[in-house]
């Protein structure tokens, strides 16, 4: 395949196709992702950006709208389809039948003939073991073999065979078209970096899913349906296969496609082992250490007493085999469940679209949502667009995403990097190594120039809950132009406690491939405590931990010296009242803390404390980095929009302009197997 | 079932579809049907409403658009469902499956979910024998039963059985609804009146149509494909079954629904007697008296050998039986095809939409399109709409429906009705008892008031084009409410000759029911022959055979005298040349013809002849009727529209208030088993 081009994985945003959307990118496809989160989240592919470390594209179409669809595939050069989409249970597809024909059908149909008409013709279709039905029914079918006849009892089942039979059908009238028709068994596990797993939305219709609710408390106890089926322990056999294994098998599959152009066949993905439902259960429960409550109750309509896949067909064909057991997908299903409790549907976040309605490249996503400290921010430049203390916004922000990708943009809650404040004529040397960079002021670059990460999308993020009153969205950026001499791969690391109204911030970069490069990086988010009533930060109150800081020359660029800055308090001082005028802050102070590359594991200190009576709030910046730039906003003025002084900014860094300081130089440069950190936070209070 | 309420028949304008709303009406049954027309005619359903005489209410919609059929359920209150929808072509199935996956189960899915919303519970399905597939597979299933299994061989099977499939699903998720899933065998023949009957479009796909278009000279000769099948002759067997059976089929399984709610069952309808291919050509060649030439050509994909039915399910559970042989059903098709040798495509026609677009039941139906002399009739009263002769407009018309039913139209074009010109005081005596008009005039009922046809809609037409250069029309209109002492129903004919530049109507009517009442009917179109140059009359020249009338008193009323109007020339005198004010006329002159209950046996007399040099055109007007009305249009005024003088009628009929004349009363009184009948022309001639 032209790696150009896009393979297009309809339902990618569901359980098995996210799997596969990883293994996809892994193996270094470009994938578009449709989906209409019917029964899914954007989410997933949301924390798949961060684990495979690219965007990945989303459309949220539902395939019954051919209209969409076809505009779809007007826009992307797409060269293979996967598809997954579909309704997937089987005992409700026999209480809404009409609802499972029309969305599974249909939806391929439309799939079909778009691909028809747009030249596409490899797919590999995500179809089931179900279309057997009770293969028991038969002498000498267990292990089910592909050629084993079909018999759906089921409607979910009967729409699989009659997809099947339209894509035998499609192919018979034109054979250009390649089919892979996949019949899974059945897929359990998770990815085993705990990051996407099964998510199903309402009571799981999957054992697992199932046990997996029932061992962090969600359900009360395991229902097994029916014990008098004609195995061991009288409970159904089934052959359990790992996601990812399975994904695997859908690469071999597309792999198999673009070597055999024009085939349309079926292969079972499946262990070939068989096991029984209290077999499944005893091997969950040794997973999480613990025995879970369980009942017998009737049998299930529509199930069957054994599904176990003759594999060999795949094995011979595909070169693909199951790799894992059912104890290992037990393992990896419970790290997803303990690290997501609640999979992605999380209380206390949302998002909402930034840019364009649809977009979902471009959102902003809600920490602390209907708490009393939310946090709001955009993949744009990983922004930090609101804060938001008992119901009021208390820092400087811009309307929607154009504004804060416009030039004018001072950096309103920006992340500031790869290199913030200034480098000295935008030149530096690294082992002897020139760089030059494109000046952004008279004879400095600064906060990056032209490679700002302000208006860059960040990938991701990856949004958790890990403890009650506290969400962390992790979001990644990762260059892709650059005039510095490496690329950086940089891991934002958002936490928010609403209890401690504190929200803290954790960068992490290294080099991406090899070389070695610069970084410094920070947030410059304004703060105006009392902007309800205020327009400017007037009438707020400043104290640092102290005043002394880098003295500059007129380039702005360190003299070397220190100089003290003493218009402003101290913490052993009355705090200085900011007024209309006063004090004019744009000044790099300094921690007290070493100047390290990785600083994270200085203590967080506070180094700023910001106060306002009538809003009665105090922000204190705490940092793990030796300066601070504070700045009291003086040259933002946005017409129409912002005074000047309309916010304050405490930016932790390191020390102005390092990079050609011999003495600094060291705790800015970031090599190979080296790891760059910052940690910083902002820590709310209400007073009085 | 309630007789209000409707059965819904999809597909209704198709070969079974048709012939089963005839049965339907015929039992009482009020239908709407809906078709997408993408593979039959409204001609079908226009004629149907002839032949059974009731209006049938039709919707062009396509199934897949769940918006308009949702409107139509919301629309009417539907009973029940016969479902007959769906693309058939065993052949093109295989080349475009996903086109008949879409149309077929789509279609089939937004049906269901209409009838589930609104509250619908009983569909009788058209499935087909297809679905079993080869049966001859199994040991003893031919004749084949219900019970065979099924194993469709091509994608329309396919679609067939994933609707079942889907209907059996629907009905296990929810039992009050009622399914009786028909399995056709091999449909043939027509209704024995020739007038409905199967219209292929393109190259017919089943055996009878195509020998009757090779019949007919349309196909040079029948391939007959394959003579290897293990058979007497070679050919494959089917159990044919004449339409009308089947139609009736129909019935018995949805009187079955009635009686056994929440009942979802298969039946065969088939005759259980198999039939080869060339035992059926020979029964062909029978019925049409002649040897067509055929060719055996290689099999047909999809095709299998056998597929007779075992009929004793349908026999013993529907108390149905198909009746007539194939021996019938040749002679019925011989007919059909014979009256109708291009089915419902005839060329020299078409049809439009008069009020609403896609309101069916008021369109204009043109006869002789793209020749020389083409007549455009309206529903609305039958009303001829245009004439145009060479090319040029020679009628005075309205521009659209509204304007034709509002009480300020001269009865332009109008089939005047039940009985034309006046009544004297509105009131009657037949056999002693008396009718009182409302009245429409000072004194008098005029063109009978109120009951006038001029507004109504009246069913049909029928089209033909019998022979080159004429075509036909029928129209019925039945009476509703009338004050009139009984209901008529009445029959007119329109025929275009347009090499003869002729077009000859003629009025039929019978009482409906019980009693007697009156009639005389006529046609009101006002002529000016140079409309294109002229808005008035003026210029154009005319003769009378006679120009001697009935004296009128002060009330409009015949004296019983005879008078002369002299100021107009006979035809033995130069014409009187038609000024801007002269002659006046209102008047009805005697033709010389006896007046007849029945006039249709009288000879067609030329009576009036008016002519325009400018236009080069003369207009003759000839009748059997003893009298005739001429009206120079000199109150027609309509602001901003018609001048006075417009156009000139000549109205033939009966003597003005027959009823009331013990002379000719007799010549207008209709009793039961009596026919009233009137012929009328209109004949252009081109001058120099």
């Amino acid at each position: 395949m032209s790696k150009g081009k896009y393979c297009l994985v309809t339902g990618g945003s569901g359980y098995i196709g996210s799997h596969t959307v990883v293994e996809l990118c892994a193996a270094g496809y470009k994938c578009i992702v449709v989906d209409n989160l019917s029964n899914s989240s954007y989410e997933s592919i949301s924390r798949m950006e961060i684990l495979t470390g690219q965007a990945i594209e989303f459309a949220q179409i539902d395939l019954c709208d051919s209209e969409l669809l076809n505009k779809l595939f007007d826009d992307y050069e797409i060269d293979s389809v996967l598809h997954f989409a579909g309704l997937k249970a089987v005992g409700e597809s026999s209480e809404v039948p009409l609802t499972y024909y029309f969305n599974n059908v249909v939806g391929t149909i439309n799939l079909l003939n778009c691909m028809k008409s747009h030249g596409v013709r490899k797919l590999v279709f995500s179809s089931s073991a179900t279309v057997y039905g009770d293969a028991t029914r038969f002498e000498n079918m267990i292990p089910i073999p592909e050629t084993c006849p079909t018999g759906p009892t089921n409607p979910y089942g009967k729409t699989k065979l009659t997809i099947e039979d339209m894509m035998r059908d499609l192919h018979f009238s034109d054979n250009s078209f390649s089919f892979a028709i996949l019949r899974y068994f059945n897929p359990i596990g998770a990815h085993p970096s705990g990051i996407i797993g099964e998510d199903p939305l309402g009571i799981p219709n999957n054992l697992l899913p199932f046990m997996a609710q029932v061992a962090v408390g969600r359900r009360k106890k395991l229902y097994v349906f029916g014990n008098d089926y004609d195995s061991v322990d009288g409970t159904p056999i089934r052959d359990y296969i790992h996601v990812v294994d399975l994904a695997k098998g859908h690469l071999a599959a597309l792999e198999y496609l673009e070597h055999h152009p024009g085939v349309c066949r079926e292969w079972n993905l499946g262990t070939g082992k068989g096991t029984t439902v209290l077999q499944m259960y005893t091997a969950f429960c040794a997973a999480i250490g613990s025995n879970l409550e369980y009942e017998i109750t009737g049998r299930r309509e529509g199930d069957v007493l054994n599904l176990t896949a003759k594999c060999d067909r795949a094995t011979n064909e595909l070169n693909w085999k199951a790799e894992h057991d059912v104890a290992k997908a037990c393992v990896d299903l419970w790290k997803w469940t303990e690290d997501n409790p609640f999979g992605y549907q999380i209380k206390g976040t949302d998002a909402q679209f930034f840019g364009r309605a649809g977009d979902y490249s471009s959102r902003i996503v809600s920490l602390g949502k209907g708490t009393p400290f939310e946090v709001r921010i955009a993949n744009v430049g990983g922004t930090i667009v609101d804060i938001v203390v008992n119901g009021s916004s208390v820092v400087t922000s811009l309307d929607n995403e154009s504004e804060y990708k416009d030039c004018s943009n001072p950096y309103f809650g920006a992340t500031v990097g790869p290199y913030a404040n200034r480098i000295s004529n935008g030149s530096f040397e690294i082992d002897g190594k020139k760089t030059e960079l494109t000046l952004t002021e008279a004879s400095n670059v600064c906060h990056s120039g032209i490679n700002s990460y302000h208006t860059k999308k960040f990938l991701g993020p990856i949004v958790k809950n890990p403890e009650p009153h506290v969400w962390t969205a992790d979001f990644l950026h990762v260059d892709e132009e650059t005039e510095l001499p490496a690329k950086l791969s940089t891991l934002v690391k958002y936490e928010v406690n609403s209890e401690k109204k504190t929200l803290t911030i954790e960068y992490e970069s290294k080099v991406v491939g090899e070389g070695c490069t610069v970084a410094n990086i920070t947030n410059h988010t304004y703060f105006n405590l009392n902007k309800f009533n205020e327009p400017t930060i007037k009438g707020s109150k400043l104290q640092l931990v102290h005043n002394t800081g880098l003295e500059v020359n007129k380039k702005l660029i360190p003299t070397g010296n220190l100089t003290k800055f003493s218009e402003v308090a101290t913490f052993n001082n009355e705090p200085t009242e900011i007024t209309a005028t006063n004090p004019v802050l744009d000044f790099c102070f300094v921690s007290g803390l070493p100047a390290k590359l990785d600083s994270r594991s200085s203590p967080l200190k506070t180094v700023f404390r910001l106060s306002n009576e009538e809003a009665k709030l105090q922000l204190e910046v705490a940092t793990t980095e030796p300066t601070f730039q504070v700045y009291t906003g003086d040259y933002i003025h946005i017409q129409d929009k912002f005074e000047s002084r309309a916010g304050i900014c405490c930016e932790p860094g390191r020390y102005i302009d390092a990079i050609n300081s011999s003495e600094w130089k060291s705790s800015v440069i970031v090599r190979e197997n080296q790891t760059y950190g910052h940690r910083l936070a902002y820590i709310f209070k209400s007073l009085g």
